[in-house]
């Protein structure tokens, strides 16, 4: 049994991060860190776990107990804590914060997207885990880079969840002003541009184009449906075929010739992508569920890597199709 | 021109009543008064404003530029106000708080439900407005009241929007949370209670049966949908002639034959009613918005009742309808 | 392996089934049956099945190939069936229809509530899955009738997801209509009473009083959220430890402390029940997944004991809990 | 008192077209012709309408009765239904279908968007009221038009609510796959491209370049947002002023300066404009109400310029703002 730890235990990720692992079948859950509510049973934050566990949250970190510790912090606090703790030598790390995405002489994470490191992921101890709407725009992109076909500026619409946006509420997450409403955010500006950009680069060294990304808060709680355009002059049938054979190898990642609707993906770890050409133009759509593709679900499917368990084990979710 | 100035300016019945007096033909919205928002234009905080309004939130309360002053102030802060103020002889209030709504030896607050206090209200110079809740029960139950007919434990459930929950975010009001969910809350304890026995004593004295209330929060942000259950041996046809007599001169209730929807009367001032036996049992349905008939919207009428308008001026709304 | 046809495969019911099935690790789904989608893929009828299985629909129904059979036929079409068909004299049934659920000389289905007869299930060849609304409502009230504490009129109010309906669509399940609405059907006449009164006089022979029953069309896709009021003199506490008692052998059935929701339930096999009383009346709320609990994953559940396998088998869920 | 019949009574755009002209001041409504509702109250088809008319569908049609007859039918049935009826020679007729929005030879309709064609409309008898897609994407465009700056392939992602696809139930309309989904449909082939391209080449006669549209599926019923990125080199103060100046003469346009959402306009005859500029792209934002905007309110519109009434008569609504 792999022995886990969870810092950061209160928010959207670390929720999903518990329902996930208390039904994985290798793993023991053997704390969940949270300051703000030690004590108090998990249930009585993390909506559907009555039945499934009596477990509290705790203030201590008893990290010679555990095998993989999950950071489910917020951006910036992951950094500030490896700073000023030591953690033991084989202590494996998972971070879903944003605080090691990009590569830097200064710490050796992997960028945990199974389906661009793979290998890497396997041999390392510490994984960065990607970001919900770049695990969205990369497997859309992905397969593009590989065959060095990203030479022009990319348009990505994409339309987010609310609990992409955490469980602190704000204005734009009350449900009086979010319900059956539509808006964007940080358009062109997104902070996880540089993590697509960096992934990109890894296979198409030569790619500088511009990522013009729209992100758009939903009125749904689950998901990223996201839309990417882009010049390119291949047939289509030759581009669904380079997709099939990237991903030939990936458990989760599916080439759907049908047209594809959010809910196909909703409560799975999988990404559902389809392709058309429409003239010189080729329009790629994904979509992912946020909080278990895009984010708790990776974590798991890098944590089976670290371990070399077969990389579905604990992700074969039913839908929740409704 | 009615000259009107708005207390407690920042909040959702606050600009549902800035929503119907920009549009109201005999209103000159003089001053809203808010402190945490002074300066800012009215449109930063209230949705649907752009292009109806320039006007800003104001700290200062110049009561002698008014006729009437609209207290959305959040419940117990009326009071104090009123303890530490001193107003124009003249100057006619509207309180939507309910601090007022009980009556008492201590205040001259007439309760402002026109379908049950019109000539009242028509006379007086303070209104208490009544809860949202209080109105949906109230409309269901008042005709049986006047005859006398409240004999039994009354069963009610209703269920209400979230804008009823205030524009403060909570962890119910999280659209995360809230999104496809239902729940109950203060069962049995809901502090309308008292305001709905009230008015039916004042129909029927010998009224001294339970009210016993279920409280919702529906997935939805506007509205109140209300069952009443209560013991009835009068036929149907009986039953509705007396809600009909008891509304025939009331322009917002109306008694609908077919079974009713919520949306009916979204964004309108209406209440419908819809009344069904089975066996011994009477089952009453009414519904509202709770922003409009359930708050602002009376507050508008029980304006136009104090000023001698025509009690719908301004309150002819176009139902959205879905 | 346990090998399973399914009749009516194109509904609802069946695409849950059908879900939950595919990750049923001692299942192979061997036919599915719908004569309107013969030839097409599964996918192209349910949400959510892309990537698990490359099945198509068939016209044909190979009984001898298979231990049991489904049935998610509409309301009637069972009987039809068996009616006019021959089936294998060891194959096994379950009927997701409410055709055999109320006992009747002419037939020897038992009625599929497992926390009712689980014994009878276990040694039984055809179970009658039960209703929706039925199955919120009974784990409501089936402790209270083992201590044949029901001696007066039960006051049920239920609100429904738009799943409840089917798939066939209709005025009142255009998303146009229902989204942000509410509304009622059936008052007092649902189908589900009958089922209810047989089994909790089979608990309590002498209860005769009325099921008040009051459905509502929610405006969400999935779950059951149900209020029950009835007279009860009992403590709290007491009457805890009586539902405790009750559902201690029960795997789905969980009696909570704090006050629960919808979603603490959805796309799970759970139902949570929570009590409190109020002067003499005891209020149970109660709430279900309708796909699951209410229909599908309790077939399954059925399956699991018609073959001798551990209840929980397949049916550990993720919540989607958004 | 300007009489009105309409024709196709009973789809959605008629609906809201009754709810519109029930509270216009100066219009009488004298017929709602509808054969497959003949003799049905308008309540029982049109939420919304109760206490405010006991008018009936007739399928009669008395032309010499009325000065102006709405077209609500389905694109191809006003076609046929010129072709085939004579109509009295000063009858106007205001179509919302799509059957005479592209000029042509072969008949006199204006193409009824007043922000383009006021003073045509004035001095017209026939007017084809604008596609709602093509109503928002027009009014983010038509000031770049009109000063020749669009010289590049428009990029445009709108986002329609579920009103958008009619009354007729479909898959893509229930209420169970729609909620909480999102998904896409004629990509780069939606029908309103055509007189997106018409009305930009009246203002720039250069204009040939591709409008790449991507038209969603949002799970809300009212509303049309917008977002659409071009190529430009103009600085954003000067391109706000370019389109406040083009704005200037109108009721309904506001270009505002602070970021938008869908519901600032959801229930109101206005379109709100946003500008950003990232680099050298232009970022613009349009919301309208689709059924409002995008249909009812500019036929009402179109109407008050045939008939020489101000222009926002009957067109100053509540938002509906939650």
């Amino acid at each position: 049994m792999i022995k886990v730890g969870i810092i950061g235990g209160a928010g959207y990720t670390a929720g999903e991060l518990i329902r996930l692992l208390l039904n994985h079948p290798d793993v023991e859950l053997v704390f969940v860190n949270s300051t703000s509510n030690a004590g108090n049973p998990l249930t009585a934050v993390h909506e559907g776990l009555y039945g499934e566990t009596d477990m509290c949250f705790t203030d201590e970190m008893p990290f010679d107990a555990v095998d993989v510790l999950f950071f489910c912090t917020a951006h910036g606090d992951t950094r500030k804590f490896m700073d000023t703790h030591e953690l033991p030598e084989n202590l494996k790390i998972i971070d879903l914060s944003m605080d090691y995405r990009l590569k830097s002489d200064d710490h050796d994470f992997v960028y945990g997207l199974p389906e661009l490191n793979r290998r890497a992921i396997c041999h390392s101890k510490h994984v960065a885990n990607p970001g919900c709407f770049a695990t969205a725009i990369q497997l859309a992109l992905l397969p593009l880079a590989k065959q060095l076909m990203l030479n022009d500026d990319v348009m990505v619409n994409a339309i987010t969840g609310s609990t992409g946006a955490g469980v602190k509420p704000s204005a734009t997450s009350h449900f009086s002003w979010r319900n059956d409403n539509i808006s964007i955010y940080k358009p062109f500006e997104h902070q996880h541009v540089p993590e697509v950009k960096q992934s990109l680069q890894q296979l198409q060294q030569s790619f500088h184009s511009e990522i013009d990304f729209i992100p758009y808060r939903g009125s749904f709680a689950r998901g990223i449906f996201c839309t990417v355009v882009v010049k390119n002059k291949v047939g289509i049938e030759e581009l669904k075929r380079i997709y099939r054979d990237y991903y030939a190898e990936d458990s989760f990642v599916f080439v759907i010739d049908e047209p594809i609707d959010l809910k196909q993906v909703v409560n799975t770890n999988k990404c559902l992508i389809h392709l058309e050409k429409h003239g010189d133009k080729l329009l790629i759509v994904s979509c992912i569920d946020n909080l278990v593709k895009g984010a708790s679900g990776t974590a798991v499917h890098n944590m089976n890597l670290l371990f070399n368990l077969e990389e579905t084990v604990g992700l074969k979710l039913k839908p929740s199709a409704f």
